[in-house]
């Protein structure tokens, strides 16, 4: 199979060459130049000509060159290596003539001193928290890396029975105590999956139980998923997901400086007074291991959606299987290293493109981030061959490479700290990449006003393989996903009497678990997050390397380059165009659009419960006028097109903070977005009002909906006193 | 755990004695007697006293007794252990003084001469066609059961390279041909489940294939669901599913004479002419043989849904795996044995209520079908008790233990041709009981007329264990599943103008695979089938025992008891009800809804077309206006409730039934019910419309809504012109 992959992508390189010789699909498109959002034909003209330089400087080898440096060794925040790393970047920057400099951190971090995990009934054996070596990948033979351990985990020693919770949401845990099953005194068995891995540990401890042993399931990414690696790219039976089980939807960042930076001098929590790590101890563990105690666990079968794919039937437990978990941890306050590239802008150098990817990694990090890195650095070469060649932007664009971010966003959240008073000011988006490349699957996601402009972007740029632009195959994947929905609401839309909506893709709203979440959750920074994904077994393993981006992710390391190319543009494109293209009559259609989907929700609930006095109360009403008002605004501006609208549309986003944070998680400011409360990735949108109806909590949802009411009415009413000439 | 379910049956026992003797679900309602469908207040009391007896009689002794007896041996149609069971049906029934009579019909059957299957390539190695024997489960260790094999199975040897694919549903063949993998020339691996097997083997021989094997994969009915035998009731890695490969969504019955009787010196078809018959080896294996083969195939990883439970990533094929399988056939004209039990009816004897089961299996059939024929048993000494305390029915009672079902409904489909001149006229309803007892979950399908009085009974027998009516986790389960759709219709509703409607618990329709067919889809004559189900993987395997039934599934007999209750009630309700049952206006209300289902499926495919050309036209107007006439004017009957319009009521279904067939498979008549070409099990509405639609054949289409108008508007014609008093 390799070999015909191998011919099949040489033979795919060769037909995007020729569609690039073609001009293929940047040359339509200077022959008949279409207008660019925010650009009028003559700047529009100059930037597809400038953009030339930007789609053909990526190159292969040298994305590969700089992924083989990057991952040379595991390169966990805070270690040496990681240092180098970071020394790396910011001389390759300043190779590209661009002024780039490290900027220092000081945050609590853990390196794992001694761990270790035992059956202990009904038989003795040590279970193993280390990857196999893999013939044929020096990197997995290494013994640099780190056993499996979690960032921010607690110290301890614990031996107990062991429940298995299957993901460990709220649902699951519900699940158990129908059947009567306690985790109380116990270690919890949960597989990772559905949701960040520190609120399974939150979940977990605040049901009393031990600790916790969080194990990749074969059904979630393994052999359930297709070949294995060496085989294939999905996960191999000793392969485990190290990463941090912080509190990620309570605040990210370094947990002793919640709020501000962690520089030097800085006030500092004592560990008690830190409310976002885990107080009990967690390990990760791989499916080959996890197998031998999900296998002795007795008690009933598990309830539906339990079921994993180890070859027998999961039993719930408690039982025979009883499990010793030491885990004692090397905490200690260590500097971790931020870059920063800054091209300063020639028109307007105090409006600020941020953009940015993190650099540390739990093994070698391949794919998670430094096929990101190794982008960035393309990226960033080809901007300055653009400013070889007289090219000078119009506002200054800010690079930065990120540390930290493993143990949770520390790199990004500190410097978006540590700026709070200017950023909000100065920048006036900010574009994430984490793992560039992990297949060829192109996705994106982000704030609505950002969608025509990615999406325009994505239309411009070639899929290496296919030659299509990256926006087509994205774009009918999403249609087809909404398209159940859109035909149901197209109906009541005709019952109704209202026009027909086309069905659009949309691009999804950022949750959190990756950098943007300081610029757009707490600074009211429009932010998007973008990649290529695909078959992905390694994730945050030791395999995670150069060989499996080699073989089965990247061959030619073709996807590099197109995740640049579609960098470039959207960098240089929003730091050029006259006219900000933030849309916010997308953003004032999606208000409305979530306001009715939680509507229904609140309808839905009322009409299950008998007794009225717990049915909820909600009017939309003025939260509903306040989103047309946006929506109305924002189409007036945009068919205004006049760069006298930009302060206005650059404050609007941070016109949906609450200053005073969000309920429960002060740390959070975002009214309209924030991660799931007991997701962590995943976006809840309306945070307060939609936990509100989760708790069935009439006071909280009415408060949520007033506060609520006046973020939307803030903007409508900035958009509208925006002048539109 | 079986000591903990013991102690708990024990407990639900006595809970339910005590329910009994506070009269629950009966007392309840005579003290304050409900109104009983069909009846006036006398008769209902009159109904009700004698019901007493109906639901007292059934004891778990008496059903485990002839559960005993019925499956001592492995009892095959047409085998002289199945003819034991036929003198011992009609001995039993003639002990509790009913006329009961075996009524013989010859047809085509095969039992296995010589069957086997091997791997020849990469390794030479015999795969086994028997269960593994069991400790404590002396069945199991008979050699007296066929090895794996299927009913009409053609003969064949042929050895080839092996295609998995999947369920063997036509897009999984489309799914393979998309990746260029072609099963021409090869034997095609697919697993049990979606549809009825025989429609597998079509399928693939339609492509080219030159054998099938079909496998259950431990996904759908081993490990993955729990436990597995001895253990628990799933399937046992050597379990293999016996059953037939006819085509019975061609035609049920003797191949020999579709759509006459297989009576002695009957005119006869030559094989060559038989439509319903494989003409490529078929067999079915275990999963544990499966795996051998399954884990040698080559090719690229399965397509999404492919892969099943077995620990490794499944591939298409080919590859290495060669196999040899070997199907010789005895192959001749047998004899089978209905038993046929009548109880005369005092004013209407040409008036009959049809009930039955079907009496063969494939091995011991414990619970497929003898759980059911004990059940019967059953409920006929209850019915003989009624008659010994004075009851007579109103209309005649046919009780009838069919033979050869699971060759393809032979004995059912047999006596319903040989009948088919009167039974039109004479019976007013047939209630179809197969495998009665596998679980505890009671599940009914059927017309909708005769929904409403099924729900009504269901109402009046306690569940053994909850001693809650059986009616009531039926309704729950059944509005869950409908809550989505419904709560979208309402707001569609809502925003028309139109009045709300509640969400009632619907019964679902019948597609085929038991004795229902004939009578329904032939005759047209109103029918219904309904079981208690649960945790079953050993279906049509030689674990299908009475150790399975007694280990997992009715410990005490119990559901035995409710089952038999049940049918019981139904039975005579049916029998004695002055006015017939039979709802018209839920049947009209389900047939303008399955209209609005297809018009939109129509309207979606279009809105996919961007070539106008390729769009269909469908209007329903006509068919939904005399569908909202059938509704209308049953609703009139229903409310005026006079014997007057008994013929009227009885003759309705008939007027959905297209006396020349349904296009392409004549055998079939029914015009609003067939089970699906392509499904078997699964019922597809409006089956001449509904194919013409997935076959986008406009003509066909057209041609199929003129034939469904003018059955409806014959329906609603009679119904109208029926009297009311």
């Amino acid at each position: 199979m390799p070999r015909r992959l191998f011919a099949l992508a040489v033979l795919a390189f060769f037909l995007s060459m020729a569609a690039q010789a073609q001009d293929g699909a940047t040359g339509d498109l200077r022959v008949r130049p279409a207008p660019l959002l925010g650009f009028d034909d003559e700047t529009a003209q100059r930037q597809r000509d400038m953009e030339r330089i930007l789609l053909t400087t990526p190159q292969p080898d040298s994305a590969k060159m700089a992924l083989r440096i990057l991952t040379e060794e595991p390169h966990v925040a805070g270690t040496p290596a990681d240092y180098a790393t970071a020394v790396y970047v910011r001389d390759r920057m300043r190779s590209f003539g661009l002024e780039s400099q490290i900027v220092e951190y000081t945050v609590l971090l853990n390196y794992p001193k001694h761990v270790s995990l035992a059956l202990v009934e009904p038989t003795q054996e040590a279970l193993s928290l280390r990857e196999e070596p893999i013939e044929g990948d020096k990197d997995s033979a290494d013994s640099s890396f780190f056993d499996g351990f979690h960032g921010y985990s607690a110290d301890g020693v614990v031996t107990g029975q062991v429940v298995y919770a299957n993901y460990g949401r709220p649902d699951d845990f519900e699940a158990l105590a129908k059947m009567g099953v306690s985790v109380k005194g116990r270690i919890v068995l949960v597989r990772y999956g559905n949701m960040f891995r520190g609120l399974k540990v939150r979940l977990a401890e605040e049901r009393g139980a031990i600790g916790v042993l969080i194990y990749s399931d074969p059904a979630d990414d393994g052999y359930a998923k297709g070949d294995i690696y060496p085989t294939g790219p999905w996960r191999h039976p000793s392969a485990i997901q190290r990463g941090s089980v912080q509190y990620l939807s309570t605040a990210p960042g370094d947990p002793t400086t919640p709020g501000w930076a962690s520089t030097k001098g800085a006030k500092r929590l004592a560990r008690a007074e830190m409310k976002n790590m885990p107080k009990i101890p967690s390990l990760p563990i791989s499916y080959g291991e996890a197998e031998k105690i999900l296998a002795r666990l007795d008690g009933p079968n598990v309830p539906e959606g339990f079921q994993g794919a180890l070859p027998f039937a999961y039993h719930v437990g408690p039982g025979q299987a009883k499990v010793r978990m030491e885990v004692v941890n090397d905490y200690a306050m260590r500097t971790i290293w931020d870059v920063i590239t800054k091209i300063p802008g020639s028109e307007e150098p105090d409006r600020w493109v941020v953009t940015g990817n993190h650099r540390d990694a739990w093994t070698y990090g391949a794919n998670d981030p430094n096929s990101g890195t190794a982008t960035m650095l393309e990226m960033a070469r080809s901007l300055s061959a653009a400013l070889k060649s007289g090219w000078k932007p119009r506002r200054s664009i800010v690079i930065c490479s990120w540390d930290g971010e493993e143990y949770g966003l520390l790199g990004s959240t500190e410097w978006g700290e540590d700026n709070a008073k200017t950023l909000p000011g100065k920048a006036v988006v900010y574009f994430n990449i984490d793992s560039a490349v992990g297949g060829r699957d192109f996705g994106m996601s982000g704030v609505p006003s950002l969608r025509d402009f990615l999406v325009e972007a994505a239309g411009d740029v070639a899929d290496p393989v296919t030659g299509k632009p990256i926006r087509d195959a994205w774009e009918t994947a999403q249609k087809n996903s909404t398209k159940e929905k859109w035909r149901a609401e197209e109906r009541l839309r005709k019952a109704q009497g209202q026009p027909s909506r086309p069905n659009e893709a949309m691009i999804g709203p950022l949750g959190s678990g990756s950098d943007y979440t300081v610029f757009l959750d707490r600074l009211g920074i429009p932010s998007t997050d973008f990649r290529f994904s695909g078959a992905n077994g390694v994730y945050h393993s030791a395999y995670d390397d150069l060989t499996w981006m080699d073989r089965f992710t990247d061959r030619l390391f073709l996807y590099h380059g197109a995740a640049a190319r579609y960098w470039g543009l959207v960098v240089t494109r929003f730091a050029d165009a006259p006219v900000l293209p933030l849309h916010y009559s997308r953003y004032g259609q999606t208000i409305e659009d979530a306001l009715t989907d939680l509507q229904r929700k609140v309808e839905d609930y009322n009409q299950d419960q008998s007794d009225s006095s717990k049915k909820l109360r909600l009017d939309v009403t003025n939260a509903m006028a306040a989103a047309r008002r946006i929506h109305d605004a924002g189409l007036r501006l945009e068919s205004a097109q006049s760069a006298a609208a930009n302060d206005g549309l650059v404050a609007t986003e941070a016109d949906f903070l609450a200053p005073d944070g969000l309920k429960g998680r002060p740390w959070y400011r975002h009214l309209i977005y924030a991660p799931g409360y007991d997701t962590g990735y995943e976006a809840v949108i309306f945070p307060e009002p939609a936990q509100a109806v989760k708790e069935r909590n009439q006071a909280d949802l009415d408060a949520g909906m007033r506060r609520l009411e006046s973020a939307l009415s803030r903007a409508a009413a900035r958009l509208e006193a925006t002048p539109q000439r």
